[in-house]
């Protein structure tokens, strides 16, 4: 049996598996000067198929997660990839072939890797107490050695893990070092079991604590605040039935509510008080803070599901229009009384919703020093800008936001070419908000190739600081985290 | 100072820099399958320049070697590519730039690295008595391990070469296992001094003689029978005073005989006969045989230089129909008179020529197994096929050639593609001369990208056994070999 991918557009040119372990030294500059003082390293995943799938229809998300790094040091940057080494991936590399079948749906696979984890660790690389974590919500961290990017194994915290599951978006609370994470159908597919932990900041699991959601759903994403932990629940529901009978993991049901579940930093599953809203999509937080008695989310906030992948349980057709996300403002007021019996039934908002810009998209990140913190500024990828119709693919821009103001700069990708999620660098440790580079991946489709542009964050449509040109395509890429050279010397053991 | 490549047609697009070490893993078979049987490693190498030249008209014979292997096992191959760390490379990364100057001119190197090894390691990969040695004809042999393609390192034969230069092209001779191999400008650079060497089955070095050209040229290859060795002297002429000058380190002589230097096997300097021909070009041998009296020569011969970037020094601008090479035979009677002196005078042909194909083309390439000996079959990259106007960039077709029969099987490259240096690999060990597969790496420039193509090598126009999918394009590659398993399992420590 060959390796031979099906001749689709979603598997073709630009979007071919590239599957490439690859390590290229001194990346050309083609424009500009990397900022010398830049001393660390952009850790970033990105989605490329070892083998292809024997389901019809598979999804980006179900391919196997590639580590890369982008090491900047005395204005130079290198490129490296190496692929996660997970159960999954090995057991189908000794076969060479597929042996897991349809994104979280274990009933397809092969009969000879029943029971075994089915993660891909391909939704984010994320540093803490010393530690490089390839994420997958649907299983447990798998450790990455930050200077090779060679996988050291599952990790789970010297088993005190005791969901099965782990968001890809922990978060940190810059004040104490601590890891701010959870697990969502943390008992199994489908449960609607979620696990809360918090780390402190030698990576010791110092909390715990179990809930149920009102149902289960993909909680891919949730917010942090100094005093308060929200886990939005949002109607992509999940349904083992479903599974049993070979459709998507997930399902829009366009008749159920939104639920925020609040608790107490480091409360139990007994206080999570649920705040309810009408119907509605939402993923990726920007950022969160509160002020004791207001708890504030920015995220961008659509009419109706974004994935098309996963399909609407009324039958309905996808509907781009609709699932254009706006960033949004999730205002609760956590001394109002969320409704009765802790799951609100008046059908009304527990919370309210301000629209921060007027783009759309997706993919916003923060001066993440400021994440748990009161904050100004962000990012985002977008798919739709007013009054600009530039061409393009996918996101077609990228908007930084005052979020004071109000404001939104944006940059285009340019023809043929289409931004990822972008990030954010401080110029220096001690720079104020946003202060420092914007990073982010460009596609160029006409090209076959892929630019990391550097630019101002202050000045986000002024010409790149520097352009990295790379001499080969990246494949479809999640999330990516900034690491500070004097965090890497933390490594641990 | 960044890595910055100048933005020219000849460093853009597909033929820019790639640069990348890079693993793939049961590389994509588009199409057809791959013969089960074949059990082996093609190695090739590639140029592929670390850092920018800070010379004008640089060439790609002045980039650095990137060793490549494509490893076939049971129906599946895997890529790996690294670079050669020359010590001249290993100098220029530690300087993060380049350091030497123009295609062997030293007096255009930086003063830092005045009297270093300049070779570059990026004319063929050849394996003999258990080593692979990465080859460039202006420095010693560089010795890569077979599996990893790491460099191990400079290697002269534990100091027996006692030539500064080693020719890319040695010769087996398959009925002792020997190596037959030289040097050229092997006193240091311009000098017509060659050096020519015989190693046993096992590497040692059994012969070794010393003589000189009548004019210091470009010695590229040459042709190994059972009885004799042949070093052709064509008009590509080098100079010292044109390097302190900082000209080209080659150029085209439209006055100067051919010269083709017949030595018996394992002879001396003094045995050297030297037969005269009129003013042409020649540079690689397809394949070379003796019946004790004459001696068969096949080579593709062009009227005059077929390398546009070594200038005619009659300054007659670069021709590129009177470029174009046919693949022709020389054939010398070894008991006629060579003329007076050694070196002919008369001013008349002292060997014969007759044209093999209609069709023009280089990298003339037979099934190894018959080095040395009468063959009768051979394969190259073509650039002309008479009544063939396909479209295509560089060689837009391969030629398999029955010598016989005198007849010329064509195959094109397709739209916006073109090949490379055809390999021939026999489909089993035992199998008659020609049986087999060509393996062709084709550039698909619209997709920026690269095929390896697996022919019969018997129908060469016929649908191919497989194409090999490369999600990523290979650069500009020189010379490459087969080595089946059974042979690298003999691998030297």
């Amino acid at each position: 049996m060959v390796t031979r991918f099906p001749d689709i557009p979603q598997l073709s040119g630009f979007n071919a598996p590239l599957r490439v372990e690859a390590d290229i030294y001194d990346l050309e500059v083609s424009q500009g000067e990397i900022p010398p003082q830049l001393d660390g390293t952009y850790y970033r995943i990105v989605c490329d198929r070892q083998f292809p799938s024997f389901v019809q229809g598979d999804i980006p998300f179900n391919a196997d997660g590639m580590a890369t790094s982008f090491r900047f040091k005395a204005g130079h940057v290198d490129y490296k990839s190496r692929y996660v080494r997970t159960p999954r991936f090995n057991a189908e590399r000794a076969a060479r072939r597929a042996l897991f079948g349809a994104y979280r749906n274990p009933f397809t696979d092969d009969p000879s890797v029943t029971g075994m984890v089915r993660g891909v660790a391909n939704t984010n690389l994320y540093w803490h107490a010393g530690k490089l974590l390839a994420l997958k919500e649907d299983s447990p961290p798998i450790r990455i050695d930050p200077d090779t990017l060679e996988t050291i194994g599952e990790y789970t915290y010297d088993g005190a893990l005791t969901g099965q599951t782990f968001t890809a978006h922990p978060k940190l609370d810059p004040r104490t070092g601590e890891m701010v994470c959870f697990g969502f159908a943390a008992k199994g597919e489908t449960t609607p079991d979620i696990v809360y932990y918090e780390m402190d900041r030698d990576g010791r699991v110092i909390h715990e604590t179990w809930f149920q959601a009102p149902y289960p759903s993909m909680v891919h994403d949730f917010a942090v605040t100094q005093n308060f932990v929200v886990f939005p629940v949002i109607p992509l529901t999940s349904d083992m039935e479903r599974l049993k009978t070979g459709q998507p993991h997930f399902g829009w049901d366009p008749d159920k509510d939104v639920f925020l579940g609040v608790l107490p930093r480091k409360g139990t599953g007994r206080q999570v008080r649920w705040y309810r809203g009408s119907n509605r999509f939402a993923s990726h937080i920007m950022g969160a803070y509160d002020d004791g008695r207001y708890l504030h989310i920015d995220t961008p906030v659509a009419q109706s599901n974004y994935f098309p992948w996963f399909p609407d349980l009324s039958g309905a057709p996808y509907d781009p229009e609709r699932a254009k996300g706006h960033l949004s403002r999730w205002t609760i007021d956590t001394a109002a009384d969320p409704g009765a019996g802790g799951h609100g039934t008046d059908g009304g908002d527990d919370f309210t919703e301000t629209r921060l810009t007027d783009c759309s998209g997706e993919f916003p990140r923060m001066d993440d020093r400021y994440e748990t913190l009161p904050y100004h500024w962000g990012v985002l990828a977008l798919n739709h800008v007013p009054d600009d119709e530039r061409p393009g693919m996918g996101f077609r821009w990228l908007g930084a936001v005052d979020l004071d103001r109000r404001r939104t700069t944006t940059r285009w990708a340019g023809p043929d070419s289409c931004f990822y999620e972008p990030l954010f660098v401080p110029a220096r440790p001690d720079a104020a908000e946003g202060e420092g580079y914007v990073m982010a991946i460009v596609g160029r489709y006409a090209e076959m190739r892929s630019d990391l542009l550097i630019l101002d964050a202050q000045r986000l449509d002024a010409p790149p600081v520097a352009t990295v040109k790379l001499p080969i395509r990246l494949p479809y890429g999640l999330h990516g985290n900034w690491l500070d050279a004097s965090e890497l010397a933390q490594r641990a053991d």
